[in-house]
């Protein structure tokens, strides 16, 4: 039976940046699971209706369809008991979920406003409009002057990366002495930044670039021979 | 062989008010651990200088001395491995630091800004210049120029409770279907703030508000029965 999973991608159909695609895409890598994946794009509405609602990543096992990338990974924790789990366990399942949605509020607010302009030159031409509108409508003004100033404003998103600093002084993984899911949420961020952008986020000294640095080079590099804007 | 806990005290003997030591009292008593607590003021440096280090809390296990609510709940995990867990498995414990230093940042530091003239107030008079001194300095003001303004300012600290907002949103607690250390960590800051003051941090129809009643009912109302400033 196939494995597919819809991905995110740009004008470039092996430029995939979705932050919550990586997720995915990192879970598979953890359980040692084979996957298609298939570039899609904002407007490919039709494309995933199959899945009942209209985001990305949706990941097609045989019979199965799951979207969201919370849901995917808790279905193949569930599905794939014998690889290696993705929790360390059921107890760390709830805490993960708080590491979940600190990467879609507070860490994902923080970045967008420093590199949704940049989103946008990288986007298919059909995308092009779709995005543009939508995220313009939801910042009340344009791209460009959302991430106007960002040289300056990146030191006030730095201080927001506190708690994943302090916790990374102690230990190599966000998870603990190896790298779990929680590791692959925020690092996904992260692949999402570099891959559509050349701004750097981190100073070099941080420890949280030495963390992102060793998750670029996990299974085999995955995520750091995708193509990148960072990387170009 | 006897447990005692030095834990920060004000004026009234009976208010416990430090958000570390509620992290003790809450870890002790998830493991049915008794403990005498002895209170302990900021200036008291001799009493506990056997710790080898100037803060609580200060865990006296028979024999053993242990600082750092961190480090207390590490080794009451290992010492009593019968007991229930306080993470859920060893896989729970690195995602856990994660949310230990997330309160100990970004909830702290928005918290204290809206709190800190309260405690002036309720300090012991022996630690009255100590603590308006040392935080002046650390805010460079006044502490009723940290905290003036807080009723509007309060919408912002809320907003940055996104992440614990979602998460019980979705699950009773912190650490999914019963609390553990994740929740006795996020609710000591929140019991600290309603100790030392009746400011009202939380919309009442916030669900983190509904988990702080649960938190509040836990061992027989532990928290709840403490003396508090709110609760005056």
């Amino acid at each position: 039976m196939k494995r597919i999973l819809h991905d995110l991608a740009g004008a470039d159909p092996d430029l995939r940046f979705s932050p919550y695609c990586w997720r995915a895409k990192l879970a598979l890598a953890h359980k040692g699971l084979e996957v298609e994946t298939v570039p899609w794009r904002f407007t490919d509405k039709d494309a995933i209706a199959f899945s009942g609602q209209d985001r990305v990543p949706v990941l097609t096992d045989g019979e199965r369809v799951v979207s969201d990338s919370w849901a995917i990974a808790l279905y193949l924790e569930e599905t794939y008991p014998d690889r290696p789990s993705l929790f360390g366990g059921a107890g760390a399942v709830g805490v993960t979920r708080f590491v979940n949605n600190w990467a879609d509020t507070t860490l994902h607010g923080g970045m967008i406003r420093l590199i949704v302009s940049d989103i946008a030159a990288i986007v298919h031409e059909k995308d092009h409009a779709y995005f543009r509108e939508s995220r313009e409508k939801r910042f009340g003004k344009s791209l460009e002057e959302v991430t106007a100033g960002r040289e300056e404003r990146v030191k006030a998103f730095r201080e927001t990366l506190l708690p994943l600093r302090h916790t990374l002084a102690r230990q190599p993984y966000l998870a603990g002495e190896q790298p779990a899911y929680a590791d692959y949420i925020v690092f996904g961020s992260f692949q999402w930044v570099r891959c559509v952008s050349d701004f750097e986020l981190l100073d070099a000294s941080d420890v949280v670039a030495a963390w992102r640095e060793r998750m670029l080079d996990r299974f085999d590099g995955l995520a750091r021979r995708a193509p990148c804007a960072a990387a170009a």
